[in-house]
């Protein structure tokens, strides 16, 4: 609970509904929209929300709902100056019209998926409205533990340091952070594989890495990534090495 | 699912109860609960099991209760071979009463808190049991998204590199780390924060940590580690290093 200072009754609810799998939701965050009156969710324009469809069951029959559509910006690159401005601009009008519904005294839920504050979109809007609205957050299962948990991979144990790597990163970099750690995470995968492929195989964790693609859904796709033929990966793919080489206390 | 090849119809079940709020359990790990003939839990000798806590209200009123009490060894130095046997012998015996259940056609749930596959005991048991029994883990909400929602504190973004670190590792080791990171979570603090201390001022984090007590509990404990004014630190503290220093977007 992180209360600002607060200029109405209305309440912010970052509400984490988990990785895909809607069993995979907390009791929290169904008793959460069960309160809301308006529920806040972002989506691609034309494409339906993820989150908004893990939640769908536990919705109010009289709940408002605030689709929050990211602005299409494919013409420009990511990194211009003029992409960040239509990405800044984005989050306070969407901010602005959740602060509206607050400013009424309305409960409004945004629903994330996975965990709202890791490498969450609805950081954007946590860090414009805190200062003025009492605020909640209801944690939730991360992606990455449902694609370990939906694999039976143990992941890390005991001392070992565990890191999550975007595999945008160069190439020499991911090489130099997976040699580092006992076990890792790799995200946006992408058209990166190439890539990300070289940087496992010189930094020795080739064979360790599991090639995870829609991890908690009943049709995931899971397999050693030496195993994979083709370098074909959707954005959201995931590399999983996993940590606890030594297995202490197991007689092999 | 993590299907070995099975020699029984009994069943396996790793269940993450989250990071100690009963309401950040998941519907399926109160599924799970529901299903289990027999449930298994990690607890101290004369010590109540924080994950039997959490479950308590949803297990069977007939449920079989197997408790699995650590050895105590504090006589004995963590990295002597003593203890490695002591606590390997403790894991083969843990294992062996469960397989009696599962060889006997029953559900076994073990009950883990936070992910059972993240840092958990619960591995120990996995390991030894995966290969002749039919397994399945429910993810859970890990004891560290629990304590940067309770702290609203954003924790990681775009791509930030984020990594755990046990605050065991040498200070050097610990300083490089933390520098190395844009954001970071240090575990089994205890005694160590004197020295986890010196690594976040080295390698610039200070200002930046949060220092937490009891994550999810209603006592919880959160301060900036800088306004902290002793080195009193339970084993279970953590530090947290919040990343996305830039928050794009966000005017300032």
């Amino acid at each position: 609970m992180s209360a600002g200072n607060p200029v109405s009754t209305g309440r912010l609810l970052g509400v984490g509904v988990g990785p895909g799998d809607p069993e995979l939701m907390t009791l929290k965050a169904m008793r959460a929209l069960g309160e809301a009156d308006v529920i806040a969710f972002f989506a691609k324009a034309g494409h339906p929300s993820h989150s908004r469809a893990i939640a769908s069951r536990h919705l109010r029959a009289e709940v408002t709902e605030l689709p929050l559509y990211y602005p299409v910006t494919t013409e420009l690159p990511k990194c211009s100056a003029g992409y960040r401005d239509i990405i800044r601009d984005f989050y306070d009008r969407a901010a602005a019209e959740i602060a509206k519904h607050l400013g009424a005294g309305r409960v409004v839920a945004v629903i994330c998926e996975g965990d709202p504050l890791f490498y969450g979109s609805y950081m954007h809007l946590h860090v414009r409205l805190t200062p003025r609205f009492t605020t909640e957050i209801v944690a939730g299962v991360t992606g990455m533990s449902g694609c370990w948990s939906a694999a039976g991979l143990p992941i890390a144990q005991g001392d070992d340091v565990f890191t999550v790597l975007p595999a945008t990163l160069p190439e020499g970099e991911l090489t130099r952070r997976l040699a580092d750690a006992d076990a890792a995470v790799v995200m946006k995968v992408g058209r990166h594989l190439p890539k990300l492929r070289r940087a496992l195989s010189r930094s020795g964790r080739l064979a360790r890495a599991i090639y995870v693609e829609r991890g908690t859904m009943a049709n995931a796709k899971m397999i050693p990534l030496a195993a994979k033929l083709d370098d074909d990966a959707p954005y959201f793919a995931v590399v999983l090495v996993p940590g606890w080489e030594r297995r202490p206390g197991v007689k092999t």
